[in-house]
């Protein structure tokens, strides 16, 4: 039995539909097991098939989960879905977030015209904000990889090192400590470079001196993915650079405070905005404090001015404050939390004291 | 002057459309240069707009091709192009194999009636199909990178270390001469993992007595990718395993002689299939010879059964034989080649013998 298509299933009635094909790889794999590419799965009250091409038979069957039946399709994958749909009229959902026009047009004129086909976003996704204990503690080592590897690129000292060579073995040791990947290309910014949000690392070396915004995660072999940002000083940083760090800091730690079930995302986003902009540097903080984590690194739920959703027990979020100073610096401070019924549990370990590095 | 976009703007009306809205990253990049996220363009005869939102404004500053106007929206990107378009009536199309339904939908809220949308499928795909001489070179630059970290991960030899370590070691290799990432998770599949065409690298330790099939690629800074399999010999294998590898080279070999500008892919994937099949092999090659190479790793032109165009001069593909025994052994050899007018030039420069290693 899968309890998350059992899940799945009791909000299809509210969604308009019978029976939901899922196309998107994540979601596949969050359903199922799954995880290669190139796979479906149809979920109904009495419908849970999987179907996959011939390069993944047997991978299909280590992986997916046994309340599944399994099919292959040498062509389109829904043509092997369709001996398990049911006989009559039925209205069959879609993830319209994700499935294209083109992709669309495809599955209209391969399925017979009594299945009515109907839009739905975000019915898997709503199911994935919330965690479960296994995820939990996915996440929890996928974070305490990462702050090893951390540890050992901080211990190597910055400066007179380029920002590459620096974000090549946060990667290399986050490997060697069993992640997968990267869950997103390490930032590693210093100085004025500090100052985009998304910055890519150059070949460029680290100055004494010089703030540095370190923006990393590890994706497991499971899937599950962390996020942390750190801001460290190379050797001595001047008082403006200190004084922004802990603006920041302080602001980070009002929204940590503030996080627990029930509170809206855009609650906890003005926590920390409002200490940001009483400071003077509202102009300078442009994106939003948060987003959630799991099977992919930005995900349900939000923390931003424009979330309209609650916290629940069991969302894993960041908590991302920034300040920007074009042309200066930028200062970014980032932990992941699991949220619970009281307040939060802070997943990173890395130390929030302006830390420098040689 | 983009001759990019002049080349696009020339295909437009047998599309049926006056001017397009680029939304697929890859193709902005190609188009306007911007490497960033969350970006789009419009082209036609007289219109080339870039927008993005305000984190990547410096970006597009530094990146974006001078012909374009650039602009900002701090909602729907879309907003940010309306005063750009024409007055009156006219046709807009849109990448209808990458934007979802619910994109689509949003699009058609936020754009004025007079405006049709129009679905287009691989009008800039067609285009980044033929490489120009820059990308060529970049290309063959990573393929050459690629080449060089192989060379290390061969001369440390294979026995007792886990397919994991290869792969994470190799990676290391190709970001350390410049890679930005691997163009995909590399291969490293020992013994019996090797029938799995897409097997991922586990904590299990490489034999001896083993063929190992390693799948890698790099891709550079700029974007470019490469693409490149070798199937090597942990100590000594078999006669079954090399008459099989034999085998595979031949067929790669003769498809390599047949490729050149006017062949059509299906021609020369079944110069290499007939001869699998014709050694009893043919259900062992259950995929496609080959697949273009650019800033995707997998992009037009294909090589395959169903594969209904010819290729031109300055294409670059791969030529991908594979036999796969389950639970024994896989082989698959593959060079990454520019079609050219009488032939093809291959980039990846790693021998093709059979390789022994410790």
């Amino acid at each position: 039995m899968s309890p998350r298509a059992d899940r799945l299933t009791k909000r299809l009635p509210d969604a308009g539909i019978d029976v939901l094909l899922v196309t998107n790889g994540v979601n596949v794999r969050y359903l199922t097991g799954y995880t290669g590419s190139n796979g479906i799965a149809l979920v109904g009250p009495e419908t849970r098939v999987f179907v996959t091409d011939f390069r993944y038979v047997e991978q299909a069957a280590e992986e997916v989960d046994a309340s599944f039946d399994r099919g292959t399709s040498p062509q389109h994958l829904i043509e092997g879905v369709e001996d398990s749909l049911p006989a009559d009229e039925f209205r069959l959902g879609f993830e319209a977030a994700h499935v294209s026009v083109n992709e669309h047009a495809r599955l209209r004129e391969l399925l017979p015209e009594r299945i009515e086909l109907v839009a739905t976003t975000g019915l898997i996704e709503d199911l994935r904000a919330v965690k479960e204990p296994g995820e939990l503690a996915a996440i929890r080592a996928a974070a305490q990889l990462a702050d090893e590897a951390f540890a050992v690129l901080i211990a190597g000292g910055f400066i007179g090192r380029t920002e590459r060579d620096l974000a090549t073995r946060l990667e290399y040791e986050m490997r060697s400590r069993g992640a997968r990947r990267p869950s997103f290309d390490p930032i590693v910014a210093a100085g004025p470079h500090g100052a985009l949000p998304h910055a890519r690392p150059r070949d460029t070396k680290v100055k004494a001196g010089d703030l540095v915004v370190v923006d990393w995660g590890a994706q497991r072999e499971d899937g599950y993915c962390s996020d942390c940002t750190r801001t460290v000083a190379a050797g001595q940083v001047n008082d403006a650079a200190r004084e922004v760090y802990e603006l920041v800091l302080d602001a980070q730690l009002a929204a940590l405070e503030d996080i627990r079930a029930g509170a809206a995302g855009r609650e906890v986003d003005a926590v920390a905005r409002s200490a940001i902009q009483a400071a003077g540097h509202g102009e300078h903080f442009g994106h939003g404090l948060g987003h959630g984590v799991g099977l992919e690194v930005h995900e349900a739920p939000r923390l931003s001015q424009r979330s309209d959703s609650a916290l629940v027990a069991g969302n894993v979020v960041t908590v991302e404050p920034g300040v920007y100073i074009p042309g200066e610096f930028g200062v970014r401070i980032e932990d992941l939390v699991v949220v619970t019924d009281d307040g939060c549990e802070i997943l990173t370990s890395v130390s929030k004291a302006l830390t420098v590095v040689d």
